[in-house]
């Protein structure tokens, strides 16, 4: 290995005092923000790895970021999960990964586990059963700054980064009012997540506001994703008459649907037009692709990290929560899109 | 928040003295490995969590288990992560992810930052230019187990599980050929990497074995995935006479080419067959599947988990390395099996 980076090499490339690194990186009040997050940044770049514990011991910080999803493995979580690493790796952050399989009791272990592992901070999602606020108290406790993205909870203290998933559903519905579809059903996934709930309102009002009727026959809240989405088509296109639209809160149960609806020499759009929900890569890959209302991952990731260094600044002052709303963003493709 | 189980409700629950739970939980000798492990799991079942960080403390482990890879959003490797977790979260173990991005740099990074987190072992799988020994002998100095998986690196006191990648190659090149293809194509990835390097020796023996010319001008080593897959492709398409096959080591590879084989007319399987590698689940779901080498991902972890179990049960005797090398499965589809 080569020779380490000392504070003084640090010093020397920003033409400061070593004395003045050094109380930058014991973050000492007597140093401004901005020369403290210059210092961290060059520090990081210079690879003043081998110093970090210590640093870690004398700040208090680990420099550890926890950030708990329910899957690693949906693009629209791991795109989340690299707009954070985005942000906080230049400024010397480590990104630490935890999932729950979106199973409440794991998402207490984890939280409680990355606050054994003394991180600076939780970013997460919430498991679907998620229960009880405990452990997001214990968090605020130690104050350790906790930001929901996606999958809130209302948690005094908490901030959050969300897309406007009202909007979503509003407009994926419109949209196929507009196609001239009349008969819309809606795969839901559990409702008691604001997410499901407000994908849901959202395609509600857009009946309402276009005086199509609601139908619950037509409502199908999914337990699972790909198969359960298979079921529910089965069991729409059985109804006299079957729905000639399909509005998904995800994109695997669109493809589910989309897989079954064919196998049945249904033709999509012309009988049935489908959109999904996260814009997940394989909605472009296939060759029939499939519209979806994209979610902004890499935008909300980015925000919550820059959530996140705001809230370390104001340590000790007043905590100021923040609850971000981003704007989605309607893709329209094959599966919806009739020549008309 | 619900009664803490204590020690008793574990020891009556197993019908065994408060102090062999007690024993157990602190990894006294004088307890059989078969009561430690009963006890572990019971604990983990019963919602033990509370008292975790004290056991940590007094056992002196983390009961954190780091696992890094290149890229959390590859089914492969989150595959893996998922059979790792299956096996170590009944044991009562966390599993900590963290990304390289596939960057040496970050990979030392992020090793030298598991161990100062205090992780119980670390299972990892290599970034592409991964470079020098010194963080994993870091490792091994501080006598904590590293286990690679797929992309490994053979350094002393390392264990290893893989697949046979010579063998998936060999296989995967034997079809196309049986399929009556003779100029067939290799789209390899850094073939510093064993698992790029075997895969590529794989289908060089096939050629041999069957008599076909080795054609340089076949072999297209890709900087990444789906686009340049695409390029190769088009290189491809541009020889005098063009390939009749295209086995890729990556499924993105093939898919880039795939998509533009197509978007120039030319048909698959007729007029190209080809094959892709690691049996991503995209392969199936395309209208027109792609065949693929399957590594076991699931299998793969469990058994690296295994491997850590092992060596943790090791400590303090010498320590067994252990090399595992599981058999791929060519999964045949519609991309590669011509009406012969």
């Amino acid at each position: 290995m080569g020779k380490k980076t000392t504070i003084y090499d640090i010093a020397k490339k920003l033409n400061i005092t070593a004395a003045t690194v050094s109380r930058a990186l014991n973050d000492n009040p007597r140093v401004s923000q901005a020369t403290k997050e210059l210092v961290v940044k060059t520090a990081a770049e210079m690879n003043y790895e081998q110093n970090r514990l210590a640093l870690a011991l004398k700040s208090g910080k680990s420099m550890n970021v926890g950030v708990i999803v329910p899957y690693i493995n949906r693009n629209f979580f791991s795109t989340i999960i690299r707009g954070i690493e985005e942000e906080l790796y230049p400024m010397g952050y480590h990104v630490i990964i935890c999932q729950t399989h979106d199973e409440a009791k794991r998402e207490k272990e984890t939280v409680q586990n990355l606050l054994n592992a003394q991180v600076d901070g939780i970013l997460m999602s919430l498991a679907t059963d998620s229960e009880g606020e405990e452990h997001f108290k214990q968090v605020l406790k130690k104050n350790v700054p906790l930001i929901f993205f996606d999958r809130k909870k209302n948690v005094v203290g908490a901030s959050s980064v969300c897309i406007d998933d009202f909007l979503g559903g509003f407009e994926a519905t419109q949209h196929l009012i507009e196609q001239g579809c009349k008969r819309i059903a809606h795969l839901a996934l559990n409702r008691s997540l604001d997410v499901y709930k407000n994908r849901f309102e959202g395609y509600r009002k857009a009946l309402k506001k276009n005086g199509l009727e609601f139908n619950e026959q037509y409502i199908i809240e999914l337990e699972s994703d790909f198969e359960a989405g298979k079921e529910a088509a089965e069991k729409l296109m059985k109804l006299d008459p079957p729905p000639d639209a399909i509005f998904s809160a995800t994109d695997h149960g669109a493809l589910g649907a989309i897989k079954y609806i064919k196998s049945k020499g249904v033709k999509i759009p012309d009988q049935v037009c489908v959109v999904g929900f996260s814009n997940e890569p394989f909605t472009q890959f296939m060759e029939q692709s499939i519209s979806s209302v994209d979610q902004s991952p890499l935008e909300m990731g980015k925000k919550a990290a820059r959530v996140f260094l705001e809230q370390l600044e104001q340590k000790g002052k007043e905590k100021i929560v923040k609850e971000v709303v981003l704007t989605p963003k309607l893709e329209i493709r094959q599966s919806s899109l009739r020549n008309i």
